[in-house]
């Protein structure tokens, strides 16, 4: 499907990776008709085409929302009731649905995963992961009230620092917003922190990335 | 196609905004059959749905990444060759792509539209778009070299302060990303500022939201 220009051109620029990450597409959501994946004219990277009714289909990360909720020395974390991850702890987090704000796509989430209110502080970590197309936005909050399993969650249930379930987390990026909530509270800040997760970061929770 | 009940449900949780905000549909892309826009079973809101294959096709916002590029007591802006908004000045920005990590989309862009390499500082503004489901993230970056203008941009320029076109800028995210920027300078920090736009901030770029 790509001559070698093309696949040297995609190889160099990691747009080759966009060839594993994508979602596949069969046929035109406009009119039906067969795609295909090649590199639009005037562009560097493929995409599906429709040539019948031309229509470009792009394809764009989606934002992972959540919180990090605190209760005095606690924080609250959920056991997964679904796949992935089923039976591993997270914070509460989901994907950010259209129409709503990154504020409110986590105070929502926390809610239907942990039917738990919350009074949300800053954004506290943003957290890449380039080879899924996922952008990770974790708002520090402060617990409201009580909380529930919510129907994607086995238990919900607050933790000290000493006993945080490491070893059965559920995602690196709840791992690295733990470490910098610890590492931070001896100073009492809690700027906002970046990273990227790697595929081998990944692999290490999920035996591949 | 919605009952009285599920229109109540969906005006009152603010989901009735995704019908105006989603993208058409007309067929699956997955086996090319017609999808019906309606609620699933176990969701809260209405997505597109084929009954032949059972795809269920979920629409999520899009991250439009960029720079705020500083040189000296300059900022770079770019004239826009392109709709929306063509002739009006914005700072390099647009949508990240898969892939990609935010901040190599936000240095992407900024070569793309400006020719210009920049080094990195923080994420400076994070801005909500509810209503067009999208999520600006600009950061903070030092000019590194020269400039010129990328194919979507009529002309990149330098400005000073009292010479910055506040009655031209392209969109209310630049707007407020430069009142930030000089608010700010007097003191020499520059932490994240989030906010949203609303419809009305901006019907007052568009004439219409």
């Amino acid at each position: 499907m790509f001559s070698f220009t093309q696949q040297r051109a995609l190889a160099s620029s990691g747009a080759m990776r966009c060839l594993q990450a994508r979602v596949l597409m069969n046929f035109c959501s406009q009119c039906g008709e067969k795609v295909r994946f090649a590199i639009p004219e005037s562009d560097d990277r493929p995409r599906y085409l429709c040539d019948a009714c031309g229509t470009i289909h792009y394809q764009n990360p989606r934002i992972v929302a959540g919180t990090l909720p605190v209760s005095g020395s606690q924080v609250l974390l959920c056991k997964r009731a679904i796949a992935p991850r089923k039976g591993y702890w997270t914070l509460p987090a989901g994907y950010m649905e259209n129409a709503e704000s990154t504020s409110q796509a986590a105070a929502r989430e926390t809610w239907e995963e942990a039917c738990a209110e919350v009074a949300l502080a800053n954004l506290y970590t943003l957290i890449d992961l380039p080879h899924i197309n996922q952008v990770y936005m974790i708002f520090k909050a402060d617990l409201v009230g009580g909380f529930a399993a919510g129907p994607e969650s086995e238990e919900v249930a607050l933790f000290e620092e000493d006993e945080i379930p490491w070893d059965s987390l559920a995602f690196p990026t709840i791992e690295h917003t733990l470490r910098h909530f610890y590492a931070d509270r001896h100073k009492g800040l809690y700027p906002l922190h970046t990273g990227v997760i790697t595929p081998e970061d990944r692999e290490r929770y999920f035996g591949s990335a």
